[in-house]
C-alpha cells in the first residue's frame, strides 16, 4: 500500500477510505459531481446508466440501518445490482476471517464494496488486499472516519455559505468518540477555513485535539461565538454508561444548543447535525425545526455525494 | 388534513389510508385499474415502467414478510426502485421519532411509503406531514384498516358474483380485533351490499358493531344460512392469550367453517380468508382446499390490487 | 411424480433437485452453458435479459448468507426480480404449512423457487406441489444434496483436469453429514471418474459408503497417495458436540490438510473446498492460499453454474 492508499498515479480517487490525506482538488471534484445530482430528486425517472451492471455490495459490520439505506438509493439511481449482506448472520459468524470473506466476494465480480466497522483501520485493510479493479469506500470505521458524511457535511456549508475561507465553524458535543468530528475537521482545515473549533466538556473535546488544527472551547458561549456554522454532534447514549457524563440533561443544561445559545452565533448560522436527533439532548425542538436548521438539506446532499463517490472510484484506473 | 385526506380536490387518490371515506367511484376505478393487471402474472416478461425511477419505501414497524412481500413484487413489477427498512433496527431503535424517521427519508426523494404500523392512525399521521408529491399507503394500522386487503376482497366478490347488489356477505371469528374485517365492512356497504352479516361469539362480535350497519349473529347457523360468500378470519392466537377464548378447539366446535356447516350457505357460495390460514381452527382442510375456497385467487387480485394503488397515488397530484 | 421429477418428458431440466438420477448429458449440458457464462464477470455490463420479467424466490428455511447471495447474484445478472423472503419471520412462524406458504407464493406468479431447506427431500415435496410452469432449484437440503455445489466442483475439476477418466479424487472429512459429499460423489461417478476416496474416521467415513461407489480410506495417507483433486470438507462444529469428534485440533492432528501430507498427492493436484474455510482445521493456510488451491476459482465457478440451472431451467417446459 502506497502512501496514498486512496488515490492512483494520476492523483485519482480509487478507494474513499478517509478524508484525511486527500488533496483540495479531489474534495472539490467530489462536490462538484454530487452538485450535478443535486437536481437528480426532481426528475420524473430517478436513474442514470453509469453503474448499469455493476455490483455493489454493502458490508455494514456494524448495524446502521440509514447510512446502508443512503448508499442503497444512491447505488440504485446509478443502475448498479446492490447486495446487502447480512453479516452477523453470513460466514463471518462461522469464523471466517474477514479477508476470506472479502476474497469470496470478490470472486463473485465485485466492483464495489461498501464498508461500514466497528474497528477503524478496518476499510484500509480491505483495500490493500483487493485487486486493481475493486473499490472500496469507507461508511465509517470506529472512531475514525465517516468521509462521505464530511463530504455532505463539506456540500451544506459551500452550498450557504458558498465560499470557505472566512468561516468559523463550531463543532459542538462529543468530538473525541466522533468518526465524524474527525472527517470534518479534516475536510474543513483542507478547504481552508480558518477557524474550527471543538466545543465541548473534557472528558469529550480533550485539550490534544488541537493537534488536529481547532480551537479547543470548554465553555459554550465562547464556542459559539460569531459561528457561522454550528455541527451539533449527537450523543451516544453509549458513552453516558461510560461515565463520561452524568446524563443526557446535564448534558442539555451545559451544551444543548437552545434558541438563547444559537444567538451568540452569526444572525446567519447554520445548524447542522448528522442525524439521528437526540430531540432535547443535543438539541433543542426550536433550533432543529428552526429558519436555521439545515438538517433535512443535508440528508439530500448526502445521496447526492455518495451517488458522485461511487461513480467516481468506479471510473478510476489502478 | 381535509376532510378527505386520501383525495386531491378533484375527488382523486393521493393516498390511500382507509376503505372509511371513500366513494364508490374510487373503489371502482381502482378495481378497474387492477382488472387491468390480472393477465400481467401469464405474461412472459412481468414488468411495465409505470413507476420506473420511482422510489417506494416498504416501512413495516409491525413485522409481516407476506404482505412486504406483495408490495414488493407489485413495485417491482411496476419497475419501482424498492427500498426495505429493516425498522426494527434502525434510527427508531435510537429513539428517534417517528416524523423525524419519515422527513429524513423525504429528503432522500421517497415517492411512495408503504406502511404497516401497529398503532392505529400512524399512516394518517405520516400522510399529514409529507409534501405534496409524497403518497402514502396503509399496508395495515392497528386494528384500524388494512385497506387494500379490502380492496382485494371486492376483487375477488366481484370476479366471482359480478354484482354486489343481491349479495348477503358473511364474516366470521375475530371482528372486533381485525382490520381487514372493518375494511371490508367499509367496502361491502359503499358498494352496495345489502346484507354484511358479523359472526361470532360476544366477545369478538358485540353488539355495538350494529352500528357499522352490519348485522350481528353469534349464532353460526343463523350466519351462515343462504350467505353468497363467507370471510373466515384467522384467529390470532395472541387474542387466546388474553382470556377472550379458551382456546382453539372450542372456537373450532362452536365457529370453525366445516363442510357440514359450509352446506348451510347458498350452493354456490365462495369462501375466502386473508391468510395466513390456522387449519383446523377457523377453516378445515376440506374446505380451505375445496371447490368454494377462492383464497388463492385472493392472493392474486392482492398482487394487481396492489400495482393499481402505487400506479394510481404515484400519478395524483395534490 | 415420475421416476425422474427432475426431466420433463424430453429428458430436459425442469428442476435442479439433485445430482442423484441426472444422466451425464444433463450435467454436460449445465456445465457447458455455465462455461459461456464464465467470461460473464469481466465485461463492462454484468447483465444478460435472460430471465427479464421473472420472478425468482430465495426460501432459505436454514440461513446461509453466502449461497443465498451466489443465487442472488446469479439472478440478477440474468436481469431477474428476486425476493429474499425472511422465512425465519413470515407466515411459517405463525404456524403455516410449508405447502400453503408455497401456494401462496405460486398465486404472487412466482417462476423459480430457490430452497434450501433443513429437511432432506423438502425441495422434492416441494418441486411434486408445484404447477408446471413453475421451477424448483435446490439449494441445499439436509444432509442429502447441494447440487449446484456438485455442479461448480465438477466445472473447478473439468476446468483444471480437462478429462475426468483417468482422475482419482479424495474428499477428506466429515463425509456422511455432507451435502456437498453426497452431490460430488453422485456427479464424479457419473461423469465417469474411476476412483473416488471418501477419507476420514470411522465415526465420519462409515464402511458402508461402499455402496455409494467410492473407496473408503480411514488412513490419511492412504487416501491423499497420487490423487489428482483433494477436496477437504468443511468441519462443523455443531458435530463436535455430538460426540463424533473429540476436538478440532484432534482432527487437524489426524486428517487436516498439510503441507507435507499434500506432497503425497500428484505434483500437480488441485485442491478444493466448499467454503467457509476453518483454518487451521481441516486445511493449513499454508495450503489454502498456497500454488494448489482452487478454492476462489471454485466460487467463480458458482456464479457462472447458478446462472445456467436458473436459466436452463426457466425455459424448460413441462
Amino acid at each position: 500500500m502506497a502512501a496514498h492508499p486512496q488515490l492512483n498515479r494520476h492523483g485519482e480517487l480509487r478507494h474513499l477510505l478517509s478524508i484525511e490525506g486527500l488533496p483540495r482538488d479531489v474534495l472539490l471534484h467530489i462536490m462538484d459531481t454530487a452538485q450535478g445530482f443535486m437536481s437528480f430528486g426532481e426528475r420524473e425517472v430517478k436513474k442514470v446508466p453509469l453503474l448499469r451492471g455493476k455490483s455493489v455490495f454493502n458490508l455494514f459490520f456494524e448495524n446502521s440501518t440509514r447510512t446502508r439505506t443512503t448508499f442503497e438509493i444512491a447505488a440504485q439511481r446509478l443502475s448498479a445490482d446492490v447486495f446487502n449482506l447480512d453479516i452477523q448472520r453470513s460466514s463471518t459468524s462461522k469464523g471466517e476471517s474477514l479477508l476470506d470473506t472479502i476474497a469470496n466476494l470478490e470472486a463473485m465480480d465485485a466492483d464495489i464494496f461498501v464498508v461500514r466497522h466497528g474497528q477503524s483501520g478496518a476499510p484500509f485493510l480491505i483495500a490493500s488486499h483487493t485487486p486493481e479493479h475493486v473499490h472500496v469506500v469507507n461508511a465509517g470505521d470506529g472512531r475514525h472516519a465517516h468521509p462521505t458524511q464530511g463530504l455532505l457535511d463539506m456540500m451544506t456549508i459551500r452550498h450557504y455559505k458558498r465560499d470557505f475561507h472566512a468561516l468559523t465553524v463550531a463543532i459542538v458535543g462529543d468530538i473525541v468518540h466522533s468518526r465524524v468530528a474527525r472527517s470534518d475537521i479534516h475536510a474543513l482545515t483542507t478547504l481552508g477555513v480558518p477557524e474550527v473549533r471543538a466545543v465541548g466538556p473534557k472528558t469529550l473535546v480533550p485539550g490534544d485535539l488541537r493537534d488536529m488544527g481547532v480551537r479547543v472551547c470548554h465553555d459554550i458561549e465562547e464556542g459559539l461565538r460569531d459561528a457561522d456554522v454550528v455541527i451539533a454532534l449527537r450523543l451516544q447514549n453509549e458513552r453516558m454508561a461510560g461515565g463520561l457524563l452524568p446524563s443526557a440533561s446535564e448534558f442539555h443544561m451545559m451544551y444543548g444548543l437552545t434558541p438563547e445559545r444559537l444567538r451568540l452565533a452569526r444572525e446567519d448560522a447554520i445548524v447542522m447535525h448528522p442525524g439521528p436527533i437526540n430531540r432535547g439532548v443535543e438539541l433543542d425542538s426550536a433550533v432543529a425545526d428552526g429558519p436555521q436548521s439545515v438538517i433535512l438539506p443535508q440528508v439530500r446532499f448526502g445521496i447526492a455525494v455518495r451517488m458522485a463517490v461511487l461513480s467516481i472510484v468506479a471510473n478510476t484506473s489502478a
